[in-house]
């Protein structure tokens, strides 16, 4: 946990954001896989870490705007709990550190809930788990279908306002997991030989994000065949002249993301024609990069890597025509389908369960619905503390050439006939993260092999 | 998948078992850790692996015993799905593989059920996941509360008759799946040395059964706190001297659960008292597996290692008087709280989601209510083709010593100045897994280092 101040002050903030109510935060509960007590591993609600720290199931927090009142209903260990899992520091304790001091009886929840909504609105926010919705459904008398459209706006607003600007102590941990990432992708990098399976990599980057003593962000994408963009099958075997592209990252024991891509060739040498679309995604990135500050839309960004690709692909002469009049009509998403980031921290797509139109988009600037476009999760003015990945890609996906290819969809700035020939390809990506400054950006972490020659060298080690 | 006529076999097999209605199976679910789309590791529900061997999210299967119709309702995948995700194998050519025709889209499910129930028994297993109890709920109209509790008796009967006796072909699975285990325990006494952080040989552990192609079958216990049964914290460093603990297992990529213990001196050598206390475990052991025989109360194995360790621990003059009396008092159960083991197949502890009641014990034996009896998963006769667990051990509980010695409870049996002593000496447990054959039982793979002896050789290496 950070220190209390921490906990203290988000949450005055959060209150005062808020008109009036009852705010109420459902912390996450075990998982079971195949039985209820064969558990996942535990992941607590990333709003709930954000404004109380405490990592333990099934304990609830309620703040009253209305009248300052913060309370934690949870249950401590019975001592035959105790007998079976060891003498844990007590919920008061944890409580404490958090600044709450009345911690009361999970059994006292209902009943509270049930008198406080009489007089005051119950703000809450969207459950993506089930038992929360059922909770929810049970503790507010809503049929369950209708729990998650009756979600607190303005909750949602003031959550994304304060969680999108990442403190200090946040940066800190977020350096550390982009540490730890570099670690995972320099060992990627380093097994990328033929013979070795994707299983393998995949195994020993979850090693490695473990024994740091946190876990992976995300599920790693560990494949020989890129274009699949969300690719989590470990089933081939590497041999020389593959392509393997590596999305992968560590979440630090506090929680915090990293997500960072790497291509790299399997035995260490990328053919020509690898390295030409690597050094199109390469330019790509940095063009994306360069224009990174405050006031800057992220979706200009993206339009600007989107061009940086085509102008790209024009010159290896798979597309053509003019650079701009090709970007405002989607040809370049037959390669790059995808959007060029996201919001990082406690979760590695930041605050996804609060919804895109909040954390990505501007009540004025709505995400577009078009293919490719319609994939970028994150459109509006960059503010200094946004903490945002970077990763323009090129995939060459058959089935989706296939398609525009029959329908000869934007063939004036399109060579199907080169295209064709980039089926068997694969695909490439580059993902770093940033935080943004007072003028500009910072990566997080060290800079790890990034060019064709630096990538070749890691793998040739 | 194994050959569809096993498949076949089986769920006529359990078509015939049920008088009459439609069995409906739910498949598993993806499950989002902190939003809906960043999923934990895609676990598939046993029993419908068991009856259709599909490793797919979100579908259901359909009998219905009255007609014998056979119904898998599934989507197959959108073209944009399979931008996305690949060109991926069709949801028909895998229920033809489970030897099933007739496909239908997920939305005719519910109308489907709609309709059966007017005239029809509608069976269900208890579900353990909430977006299955939700489902049902709806499906069935029933208040969420009432869904477990009207789950089929018959249905779990039959199922729990039916995955009882592993096949050969599930022999050979469990068999891998041991062997991965063992490696797993290899690789932990390897790294039993001094500065070595559990943390460091939990993450190797999960390397191990994920560059296999499989996963953990549950969360690992590696801990020099050995006597916390419920032990997932892996924060601590080992040090000279310290016991480690580890109780793991692998599940095989068509998961297959295996499930092993062993406990290693830090460095390579066992003191005195700890070598003491080991081979009355491992004595326990010895004597709990030569009883294993088809006819063989599983309660009867556990009472004999009990009274195996009761004559140990009286040897070491930590209990006293009539070994048979102090069994029947309980009075090893300061000692050893849990139970002897357990089932094994598709799951740890296999089928605990049908419910103890049924899958360890009968309508003539039912299950103590008394402490140590009551964790004991497994009580009834044995039969051929079972697949079980046996995991005698001593902990000492600090806190459960205190608490019996305040009470002075049963302290004709219990030398308490002694057992004080040794409130500092954490816990062992041995365990491995076998199968019940004609006249006996089987080893379930390879027997790895077992007696101190070879042990502490297995960790100087
Ligand atoms: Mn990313
Ligand atoms: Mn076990």
């Amino acid at each position: 946990m950070f220190q209390t101040s921490i906990y203290q002050n988000r949450r005055g903030i959060l209150s005062k954001n808020i008109q009036d109510g009852i705010l109420v935060f459902p912390a996450n509960r075990e998982l079971g896989m195949n039985f209820a007590d064969n558990v996942y591993h535990f992941r607590q609600d990333s709003t709930f870490l954000y404004y109380f720290g405490i990592d333990q199931p099934d304990i609830v927090g309620v703040l009253d705007t209305d009248t300052g009142e913060e309370i934690i209903f949870g249950d401590e260990l019975s001592i035959d709990a105790i007998i079976w899992m060891g003498a844990l520091e007590t919920l008061a304790s944890k409580c404490e550190k958090a600044g709450i001091k009345d911690v009361r009886p999970k059994k006292e929840l209902a009943p509270f809930l049930e008198k406080a909504k009489r007089n005051q609105a119950i703000h809450y926010l969207p459950p993506y788990r089930h038992d929360i919705q059922i909770d929810l459904s049970l503790w507010l008398d809503l049929p369950i279908n209708l729990v998650n459209k009756k979600a607190s706006i303005p909750f949602i607003k003031a959550v994304v306002a304060q969680r999108s600007i990442k403190e200090e102590v946040e940066l800190v941990e977020l350096r550390k997991a982009v540490d730890i990432t570099n670690q995972m992708h320099l060992k990627a990098m380093e097994m990328a030989q033929p013979g070795v399976e994707e299983a393998e990599i995949a195994a020993e980057l979850q090693r490695i994000a473990q024994a740091s003593g946190g876990q992976l962000s995300f599920p790693s994408i560990v494949t020989k065949n890129g274009e699949i963009l969300h690719n989590h099958y470990h089933g081939n075997t590497l041999k020389e002249g593959d392509l393997l592209l590596v999305d992968a990252g560590a979440e630090t024991a506090m929680h915090y993301a990293g997500d960072m891509s790497r291509t790299m060739p399997v035995g260490g040498k990328f053919s020509q024609r690898q390295k030409e679309i690597f050094e199109v995604v390469y330019g790509a990135h940095q063009t994306a990069i360069e224009g990174l500050r405050p006031g800057e839309r992220f979706l200009d960004r993206h339009l600007a890597a989107a061009a940086a690709l085509t102008d790209g692909l024009k010159d290896l002469g798979l597309m053509k025509g003019d650079t701009q009049e090709a970007v405002a009509a989607g040809a370049h998403t037959l390669f790059f389908q995808c959007g060029l980031g996201h919001m990082m921290g406690l979760d590695v797509h930041d605050m996804e369960n609060l919804g895109e139109e909040y954390v990505g988009y501007t009540d004025t600037l709505q995400k577009s619905k078009e293919f490719g476009l319609k994939s970028l999760r994150l459109g509006k003015e960059l503010e200094k503390g946004y903490v945002i990945t970077i990763e323009p890609g090129i995939y060459f996906i058959p089935q989706l050439i296939d398609q525009w290819k029959a329908n000869k969809h934007l063939e004036q700035f399109i060579n199907y006939d080169v295209v064709e020939t980039y089926k068997d390809f694969g695909g490439i990506r580059q993902e770093e993260d940033f935080v943004i400054t007072d003028n500009g950006y910072e990566l997080l972490g060290e800079e790890i092999a990034k060019t064709v020659e630096a990538v070749e060298k890691e793998v040739s080690r």
